[in-house]
């Protein structure tokens, strides 16, 4: 129980926090004072760290992972370089709750000492930092789960992922910023305050993984960890153009979590990697999945892990998620342009057109087809989803707030307080099943949506260049994944993140998502639509909230969604996404 | 709403299955009067058909199914010859809630037809008569799930399970009894009254899935369609000396069934067969799975069936669930004697010895070893599931039975007023999270128990017949299944069944878990156990139930329980067995 006022206490955790970025060696680089700083401060560290420190920070964690198991970095070295970028990124954006200098290196240097000794890295993920939301639980450090009234809790034991994350060899360094109460698609609480886009610091990272966001997104992290029950783990990757990955629920486990309402199981939460690269967020399932958790953590699928990267594969026509019947490799792609409630701004609607036109020019081994995915009551799937986050009448998330007097912030009322269908008070069983059973038909009936799709006029397919405006036999098969965007727009005005219907409906169907960068706004070409009609209220609302000029340089994602369980198919249809437009995700450099 | 005085109800219900029987033709020999009925009745169908129905009759189903394939059976008669012995089977046991000759010899003749001129089966259950039981939902006819309320409730469509047994060729006869409200492991109600066992009508045949067990223990249909939330497939089995299996959860679909509590995800109710043999139980499972029913009903696990009986393997060192790190074939079994809480009767610790014995003269390609399974904590997992069954308070069963007026049943009490854990009010959504963390926590720890299974002394080792008292690094792998009781002694007397804790065990933990007939209960041989302490009241009680004269003939079966989604290697483990024993079980054939 936190007995000094709650003003205090957040000042007592930033303190903790600042201590703790003091004692990184060599000494974190001073950063120009807010007022100074432009709003893009991507930039930045580059002018602060020396020129190993960048080549570190700025290689993908795959390029990492190479040259620590050869012994060409060392883990000291990576360690050394992505504290003082998390330093350097928790002074602009304010992502950090604290970095572990010490146990860090320490453990850094055992690794570098085993593979000198050893001759072999002591497993897959050998020397790699990695960085944590706050309410995962560390052994012997608080978990707040975004409270000040729990700035008390400390974790008995490291939760089942990081134990996992260790035997594969990585190194624990950094913990990250998450809201209050853990339901906003943004990030900011009463002990640490807001925490800032790095893109543009007026915006949001996104939420609850917005710390994870800001600091990847800086390059502070190669791969990190967060969560997602209606978009935490996409919204930060999206809005930070960064890598995000929802795994269907039950594959990745969630023990040792620290939240309100545990024991709820009506709408899973999952765990889930962001990254600075798509092969990070492979690495990072794999890794967790190939130590069969499910042994252990019985709630957990004894799923293997199936996708291998092409690179890795030795026989490039084995195995495939996307050969179809009649023995060929097709790609379908459901194009979701609009969910029919609120649609997306200008420049989510340019990333969906550049990138399926560069799609239409694949000359893969692997034929590209298109449809455009007819949303099916999106806003119904809201209605129950939100319905179902706060059963108890957000009873637990009440008493934790009021626990150190602390003021509800805006997101918390409006996730709490302004949606219908979440309770005043809690709703009995009864009530719950029949939520519980509006859930399952709702499900249901998307499932025969996605298999129906098999019927939708197809308009793409670059790679056998016949007319195929109509569909035949040749294309009677359902989509593969669903194109989307992750939100309404690119990453809001900080407290407008007030739309969670682009990620959250994946959360009710418990589909696989990944997030990936596509462009950024651009004042050029994203100019606001003219004479637009509005659906309805919150379209309006919408709406209006766009202007180019208070989006500038935000990153714009899109989203990649499977059917349940298809995670291994989502990566296998990025992997020839990616490798279609050359590559390289965002299609140009970020500014 | 049901109008009509409880009692009119019932009759009407009688009336209508008597008349479905009338309707078959060659009509059904009248049986001698219950009076001059012996207590076993399982040789009296022997008399009243003739040799052609009793060569079908008796077939298992994987014969039937190549008769009916070959067109050396045809459906019509095949069905034909069950429906008549379930006629027979319910004149001697009523478990049957109607037949459905007409529409069944309608389908027989239809799949005959197909056969003659397609000159192939329709698919894998090609005119095989499937026996259901009564609260899986059939288009057009009545589903009571056992309460007298609900007798206008009528099934909108066939529930998800029988569309594709259909698809898969199957004929449906049959529907069968369950009990009021379904939580009994016996079988009876106020529509249609009790189900009695075949091997000695004095005693249950076990339930919910009673009907079931007792026309299948009678042959009077090859195989059937359960359900089980605490032994509900199982206790049906064991008492009917027949096989039955239940999943693990969402691998079969559920969809369609009328149950109260729709909505309730706490404990997860299956479905399974019931069968003849392992063979059908085998070809119920694969048949379902292979049609990837997860593609309408998402609630599904997208997991492929994976078995191959050794019949079917074309290399019969293909893959095994079996093999262990070094390369052998081995199967550890934990051999649990008695659940710490009421310890089985003698009939079942002879059932345990016999088998045991038996499998220490393995000379098959796969060593057997064994361990004592040290049971965890089994009465805190009664606790546990009890609690979540009703954790409306019973609200819905309640409402039903008061629908109609219909008086509780003493197993109704027993199971709903007679359970500490069951609330008198609807739990709270706090109440029930927290009841779902205990599950959750009671899982963990039995996974850990599991694991270190690895460490338990091996007392059988006959192939390798090497010294194997003390565990070496060469038996260093968990148990692959738990053989065990199915129950504290083999079927009890009428309204006695009031231990569910050695198959609700296995529904807690979700685990599979097949149940296969033994021996049976000799009073030469299963003599009550002298001076014996008992472990508390409930052992007390149980201990006293027994008398091998009460008890005489009752079929003694074990169950082979596996881990989580260790559903194939259930099988496997099972296929093992059976073939070191000889292929047959029970051990000998019955009385």
């Amino acid at each position: 129980m936190v007995k000094a006022p709650w003003q205090e206490v957040a000042k007592q955790a930033q303190l903790l926090r600042d201590k703790s970025i003091d004692q990184i060696q060599p000494p974190v680089p001073e950063v120009p004072s807010p007022a100074e700083l432009p709003l893009n401060v991507t930039s930045i560290p580059r002018k602060l760290l020396d020129e190993a420190e960048l080549k570190i920070t700025e290689s993908p964690p795959e390029e990492l992972l190479k040259s620590l198991a050869s012994g060409e970095l060392s883990s000291v070295d990576v360690t050394t370089a992505f504290l003082r970028r998390a330093g350097i990124a928790q002074k602009l954006t304010n992502c950090v709750t604290e970095v572990l200098p010490h146990q860090a290196i320490q453990r850094a240097k055992y690794l570098d000492e085993y593979l000198a000794t050893q001759k072999k890295p002591i497993g897959p993920l050998h020397g790699l930092p990695i960085s944590v939301k706050e309410h995962i639980g560390m052994k012997g450090l608080t978990h707040t789960g975004g409270f000040v009234g729990w700035w008390d809790h400390v974790a008995p034991e490291d939760a089942h992922i990081l134990q996992l994350l260790q035997n594969a060899g990585c190194v624990l360094y950094v913990r990250t910023t998450e809201p209050q109460c853990l339901m906003h698609l943004e990030t900011s609480n009463n002990l640490y305050g807001v925490t800032v886009n790095p893109y543009n610091r007026t915006l949001t990272p996104g939420g609850s993984s917005g710390g994870e966001g800001a600091l990847i997104g800086l390059k502070g992290s190669p791969l990190g960890i967060g969560t997602d029950i209606g978009g935490s783990i996409r919204a930060p990757a999206a809005n930070c153009g960064i890598w995000g990955f929802r795994p269907s629920s039950y594959r990745l486990p969630t023990g040792g979590l620290t939240a309100p309402m545990a024991g709820q199981e009506q709408i899973v939460g999952v765990i889930g990697p962001l990254s600075a690269s798509f092969e990070g967020c492979h690495i990072f399932i794999k890794t967790l999945i190939d130590q069969k958790p499910w042994l252990d953590d019985p709630s957990l699928l004894p799923m293997p892990w199936k996708f291998t990267p092409a690179s890795q594969k030795e026989d490039s026509v084995g195995d495939s998620y996307l050969r179809k019947p009649d023995g060929s490799k097709k790609l379908k792609i459901g194009v979701l342009w609009s969910d029919g409630v609120v649609k997306p701004h200008p420049p989510v609607i340019r990333a969906l057109r550049d990138l399926t036109s560069k799609l239409q020019a694949n000359k893969s081994d692997t034929t590209i087809e298109f449809v455009d995915w007819q949303p099916y009551r999106h806003d119904q799937a809201w209605e129950i989803i939100s319905s179902l986050y706060f059963a108890d009448g957000a009873t637990q998330d009440r008493a934790a707030i009021a626990e150190s007097g602390e003021p509800w912030l805006p997101l918390t009322e409006f996730i709490i307080n302004e949606q219908p269908g979440v309770p005043k008070r809690e709703y009995s069983i009864s009530e719950v099943w029949q939520l519980t059973l509006q859930r399952e038909e709702y499900r249901a009936a998307y499932a025969k949506v996605w298999n129906e799709s098999s019927k939708a006029k197809v308009w793409g397919d670059s790679a056998s260049a016949k007319d195929t405006t109509s569909p035949g036999p040749e294309h009677d098969y359902p989509v593969d994944v669903i194109l989307c965007p992750v939100g309404p727009g690119a990453a809001p005005p900080l407290n407008h993140a007030r739309y969670w219907g682009y990620t959250s409906q994946w959360n009710l169907l418990d589909y696989p998502a990944m997030v990936f960068p596509v462009t950024q706004v651009d004042p050029a070409l994203d100019q606001p639509e003219k004479d637009y009609t509005p659906l309805n209220a919150q379209d309006e609302w919408n709406h209006k909230l766009y202007s180019p000029d208070k989006y500038v340089d935000a990153p714009v994602s899109l989203q990649l969604v499977g059917r349940r369980y298809d995670d291994e198919k989502v990566f296998e249809a990025m992997e020839v996404i990616k490798s279609v437009v050359g590559g390289q995700l965002p299609l140009e450099p970020f500014r």
